[in-house]
C-alpha cells in the first residue's frame, strides 16, 4: 500500500530502488515457532536467503576496482567468512530443527549468542567485531524478507538506516546504493556535504523511516523535496521520471557553464581550482575550464602496492599532470599519508591509538629518510614542464616549513648541477589545517609562497572531533563562530602579506557554503571537479560586495543557530 | 669495569639498580652454535630463565592495586599467556636441541618466525601484538643475561632504552623501574615533564646507552647532572649516598614551605590548587596548603566496576572531598570518561578509530541519558556541606555550556522543593581544552562563573599531535608561540571579564613553566600535591612585574627555540 513520508531534502536527487534497512542495534524479532512439518521448509528458506547473500557479496566483490578493492574488499572478505563460518550456520539449523523456531528469530538468538561471546572478551578489537556479525547477520535477514531473490536485489538499493557516517558513503554508493534514508542527521552534516559532492541522494531527519518502511520495498526518494514514497503508485513513477528529466536538463544548462568565467555579479573574478588524484580528474578539470589544479594528491601512487615508488615514476606521474593542465597552474602535494590510510609500503606507523593525531603527513616525510627527497626531485624535474608549485600537509610549525623549503633549495641546486631543467622558481606552499599553524601563521607565513586552508582537518582538529565518527555527526561542522574566526584571520593575513591563499576541503566544493566563504574574503576556492560547475553558477549570482559587507554579522554569531541564520538571509 | 656516560639530566634524582635493556627493535643477537653435549644444559640454562621471567611477572602481578592492576594487569596476564604458549616454547627447545643453536639465538630464530606470521596478517590489531612478543622474548633474554637472578632482578630496575611513551612512565614506576635512561628524547618533553611529575630519575639524549650498557649492569643514575656510572666504584657509591642524602635534606627544607604563602618577591599572592582523585590527595593537599582543590577527577569512581555509582554514592564522595578540605573551595569536574579509558560500565563506545577526538567529556555525559542528571544532584547535594564548584570537561561550544547550566538550574530547583539543602549558588566553569572553546570564548564567557584551561589535551589538539605517541615526542609541546597567543588571550579575556581562571595541567605542576606562565598573566594553577611545594619555592622567587613586563618578547618568538632562549633568561 502506498506510502508518502516527508524529511528534510540533504542532497538532491530523484531514485528508484528497494529498501535495504539497517537497523541500529540487534534484530528485532518476535519469538515465532513453527510446526514439525515446516521444519525442512525454514531450512531451505534459510539457506536460500544465505545463498542469496554469498551471491550478493561475490557480485560486488567482483565490482570493485581500484582503491575501493582494496579498502572495502577486505571487509567483504571477512564477512564472506562470517557467512559460512560452521559456528553459526550448524548453530541456526539446530535451533530451526530442534527449537522450532523461525529462522529470523533463529537468527537472533544465534546473533545475540555470538554477541554475548564477543562481548565477554577483553579485547577492545574483538568485541568491536560483533559490528561484523551484525551486518551479516542483516543481510541475511534482508534476504530473508526481500520480496524479489536475485541478483536485482544488488542494484538499485536505497538505504535506510539511523545516520551514515561520511566515510561509509563511498563505499555504499560503490555497492550500488543509489539513494540513503535517515532517521537522525542534519542537511549541513559532513555527510550531507559529501553526498551532494556524490550526487547521492540523501533525505535526513525521517524518524518513522526505520519503524514504517520494510526491507524490500519498492522506493522514490527525492533528496531535494525530502519526499520518500514507498510501494509508489503509476503518478509517483511519472513523477519520477520527470523529476529525473529535470535533473537532466538541468546537468546540461549546467554544463554550457563550461566556458563561462566564475564572475560575481559586480564582476570580480573568482578562481575556482580542481582538487584531484587521478588523470581523470585532471582531463575534466581543464575540460571545466577549472583556474587550474589546487591540490594534486599524491598519495594514490603510494597506496595499494608493496614498494615504494621511485623518482623516475612519481616525476612521470607528475610531469604528466602539468602538461595535462596546459599552462594552468598544477599544485601538487607531498604525500599525506598515516596510519589511518590503508598503506602496505609499511611507510606508515602500525598502531597508532590516534591516527589522525599521529605521523602523518609532513612529519613521516620528514621523519623517514629519502621519502622526502625522493618525491621533491621528482616534482623538481616536472616543473621543467609548466607551472607547478608545491604544497606540504600538515604543517605545524615554523621549523618544518624552513626545513622543507632547505631540502627543496638543495636540491634544485643538485638537479641543476646535474643538467636537469627545472623552473627559475618553484612556489612552496603550506596546508594550513593544524590549528597551531593557523594561530601562528604570522610567525612563518613570510617563509610560504602560497598557502591552502584544508577545512576537513582544520574543523576536526579545532573541535577536537573526529569527522568520520557518526556519533559526532552533529558536533562536527565548519559552523562554528571559531572556525569562522579563524579562517577570516588567515584569509585576511594571506592577502595583506600578497600569499595566494585556497580553501581545499568540501566545504569549497559544496554551493551552499559559497557566500559564507566569499564572505570571509575568500576568492580562490579548490574543489572536485564533481561540483564545480554547481558552484560556479552559485558565484555568478553572488553579489560579493554586499557579502562582504554582512561579514561582521556573521563574526558576530555565537552559535552554529546564528550561523545558520546568517546563511538562510 | 666501570664506566661512566654523560647525557641531559631531565629528571632530577640518585637511583642505584640494575640495567634492564629494551631494545627498540629486533634483538641483535649472533648465529652462534652448541656442541652436542651443551644441549642439555642449554635447554636448562633456558628454562631457568623463562622460569625468572614467569616469577617476575607473577611478583609484578601481586604488588599491583587499584587502577594500576586494571591497566597494566591485562597486558601482564596476556604476557604470562606467550610465555606459555607451547608454539614458542617448543619451537625453542627444538631450535636448541635439533639446531644446535645457543638459547640467545634461538630465541630470535623462534622471535623472528612468530613475527613474521604477525606480519603476514592483514588485521592492524594482529600485528600490531608482535610488540607483545617483543616485550616477552625481551624479557627472556634479559633474564639469560641477567647476572643474578632471582627475585632481586624485578626491584630496583633501570631501564635503558631509546625513547619512552609519557603513559608507560607510572606504569614502569609501579613495575620497580627506579630511573630511565634514553638514547633520545629532550628535557622539555612531555615524557620529562612527568617523570619530574613523579620524582622517577630521568637522563635523556645518550645514545651510548643502548650500545655500551648491558643487561644486569649496576648502574648509578643521577638525573639531575644527567651522569651514568656502570659498575660503579666505591667512591660513585658514597657520592650517590651523599646525593640522596643531599635530596632528601632539600626535601626536608622544602617541607617547612608547608606553611608559607605562595607570594612573588613583589609580594603577589598566587594560587595554588590541588589536583586531585583519591582522598588521600586531598589529605595531602590540605596538609600542604593548597589554597583549594582545582580539579577534582570524578572518573575513578566510574573505572573498575560494571555498573554506574548511583547518585547516593557519588554525593557521598563529593561531600567527603568538600569537607576534607575544611571550607576552601572544592572544584569538581564531571565525568571525563571516553574510550581511551578502560570502562566496563559500556559507557563509552567501545571502537573508535580516534578516541582522543571522539565521543568523551561533555559530549558522552550529554549523550547518555541520566549520566549528567545523577551527576548533578549528587554535586548540588554535596554542595550544601561547603564551597563546591562544577567543572565541564571538553567544552567546545555555547550551546554544551548552555545545555549543561540549563540542567543544573532545573536540577537544583527540584532539589531544593524536595527539601534538600544547597548552596545559594554553585559557580559552573568550563575546561577550555579545546581550541574550537579558547577561540569563541568571547561569544560564552558571560554563561560561565570561572575556566580552567586543560593544556594537556588543548597542546594536543592545537598541534594535532597525540600527547602518548612516543613517535611525536618531539612535536607534542606547549612551547609553541600558537599555544602561548591562545594561553595569553584566554587568560587576558577572563581577567577582563572577572572570571578566575587557572591551568590544571601538567604544565602548571612543572617548575620550569611557572615563570611562563607567570608572564603570560597566570595567577592561579592548580596541580597534583607531588609538586606543590617545587613550585610555590620556585613562585617565591619570582619578580612579577619584571615577568609581566618580559611578556612581549615572550610572544614575538617565532618558533620553539626562540622560547626556550626567553626560558633560559
Amino acid at each position: 500500500m502506498r506510502q508518502e513520508f516527508k524529511g528534510n531534502g540533504a542532497s538532491r536527487g530523484s531514485a528508484l530502488g528497494r529498501a535495504r534497512v539497517r537497523l541500529p542495534h540487534a534484530l528485532e524479532v518476535a519469538e515465532e515457532h513453527i510446526s514439525p512439518e515446516q521444519v525442512a521448509d525454514e531450512l531451505a528458506r534459510l539457506h536460500r536467503a544465505i545463498d542469496v547473500v554469498r551471491a550478493q557479496m561475490h557480485e560486488l566483490r567482483q565490482r570493485l576496482h581500484g582503491a575501493l578493492a582494496h579498502e572495502i574488499g577486505e571487509f567483504l572478505d571477512l564477512h564472506a567468512l562470517l557467512l559460512d563460518d560452521p559456528e553459526l550456520l550448524q548453530g541456526l539449523d539446530a535451533l530451526i530443527r530442534t527449537g522450532r523456531y523461525t529462522a529470523d528469530y533463529a537468527l537472533r538468538l544465534q546473533r545475540d549468542r555470538i554477541a554475548a561471546v564477543f562481548a565477554g572478551m577483553d579485547d577492545a578489537y574483538l568485541r568491536s567485531r560483533i559490528d561484523d556479525i551484525d551486518q551479516v547477520v542483516g543481510r541475511i535477514h534482508a534476504a530473508l524478507h526481500s520480496r524479489e531473490n536475485g541478483a536485482e536485489g544488488v542494484a538499485g538499493e536505497i538505504l535506510i538506516t539511523d545516520n551514515v557516517a561520511p566515510a561509509e558513503l563511498a563505499q555504499l554508493q560503490a555497492q550500488g546504493v543509489v539513494a540513503i534514508v535517515t532517521s537522525a542527521g542534519s542537511t549541513l552534516s559532513h555527510s550531507a556535504i559529501l553526498a551532494r559532492s556524490l550526487h547521492l541522494p540523501l533525505v535526513v531527519g525521517l524518524p518513522q523511516a526505520l519503524l514504517k518502511i520494510n526491507d524490500g520495498d519498492a522506493l522514490i526518494v527525492d533528496g531535494g523535496s525530502g519526499l520518500v514514497v514507498a510501494e509508489p503508485a503509476p503518478a509517483d513513477l511519472r513523477t519520477h521520471r520527470q523529476r529525473e528529466r529535470e535533473y537532466i536538463r538541468e546537468r546540461k544548462e549546467l554544463h554550457r557553464l563550461r566556458r563561462e568565467p566564475t564572475r560575481t555579479i559586480d564582476g570580480v573574478d573568482i578562481h575556482l581550482y580542481a582538487n584531484a588524484e587521478s588523470r581523470e580528474d585532471v582531463a575534466e578539470a581543464h575540460a571545466l575550464g577549472a583556474s587550474g589544479i589546487g591540490l594534486y594528491r599524491t598519495e594514490f601512487l603510494f597506496l595499494q602496492r608493496n614498494e615504494l615508488p621511485d623518482e623516475e615514476e612519481q616525476f612521470r606521474a607528475y610531469r604528466d599532470v602539468v602538461l595535462g593542465m596546459s599552462g594552468r597552474p598544477v599544485t601538487i602535494r607531498t604525500l599525506d599519508l598515516g596510519a589511518d590510510k590503508a598503506d602496505r609500503t609499511g611507510l606508515a606507523m602500525r598502531d597508532e591509538p590516534n591516527p589522525a593525531l599521529g605521523l602523518r603527513g609532513v612529519r613521516l616525510s620528514l621523519a623517514r629518510a629519502n621519502l622526502l627527497d625522493t618525491q621533491l626531485r621528482a616534482l623538481l624535474r616536472a616543473s621543467g614542464y609548466g607551472p607547478l608549485r608545491v604544497l606540504v600537509p600538515m604543517i605545524s610549525s615554523r621549523e618544518e616549513v624552513r626545513e622543507v623549503k632547505a631540502r627543496l633549495r638543495s636540491l634544485a641546486r643538485d638537479l641543476r648541477t646535474q643538467g636537469h631543467e627545472i623552473a627559475d622558481h618553484i612556489p612552496l606552499g603550506a596546508m594550513i589545517e593544524v590549528p597551531a599553524a593557523a594561530i601562528a601563521l604570522p610567525g612563518f607565513i613570510g617563509s610560504v609562497d602560497f598557502l591552502s586552508i584544508g577545512t576537513n582537518d582544520l574543523v576536526q582538529y579545532l573541535l577536537a572531533a573526529d569527522r568520520n565518527n557518526e556519533a559526532l555527526a552533529d558536533l562536527y561542522t565548519p559552523l562554528h563562530p571559531a572556525v569562522l574566526r579563524l579562517l577570516r584571520d588567515v584569509i585576511r593575513l594571506a592577502h595583506t602579506r600578497g600569499r595566494p591563499i585556497a580553501v581545499c576541503g568540501e566545504m569549497a566544493g559544496d554551493p551552499l557554503y559559497a557566500p559564507l566563504l566569499l564572505s570571509l574574503g575568500l576568492t580562490e576556492f579548490s574543489l572536485h571537479p564533481n561540483t564545480l560547475l554547481e558552484v560556479r553558477r552559485l558565484i555568478r549570482e553572488c553579489d560579493l560586495a554586499a557579502l562582504r559587507k554582512r561579514m561582521p554579522s556573521l563574526l558576530r554569531a555565537r552559535d552554529r543557530a546564528g550561523i545558520e541564520a546568517w546563511m538562510k538571509v
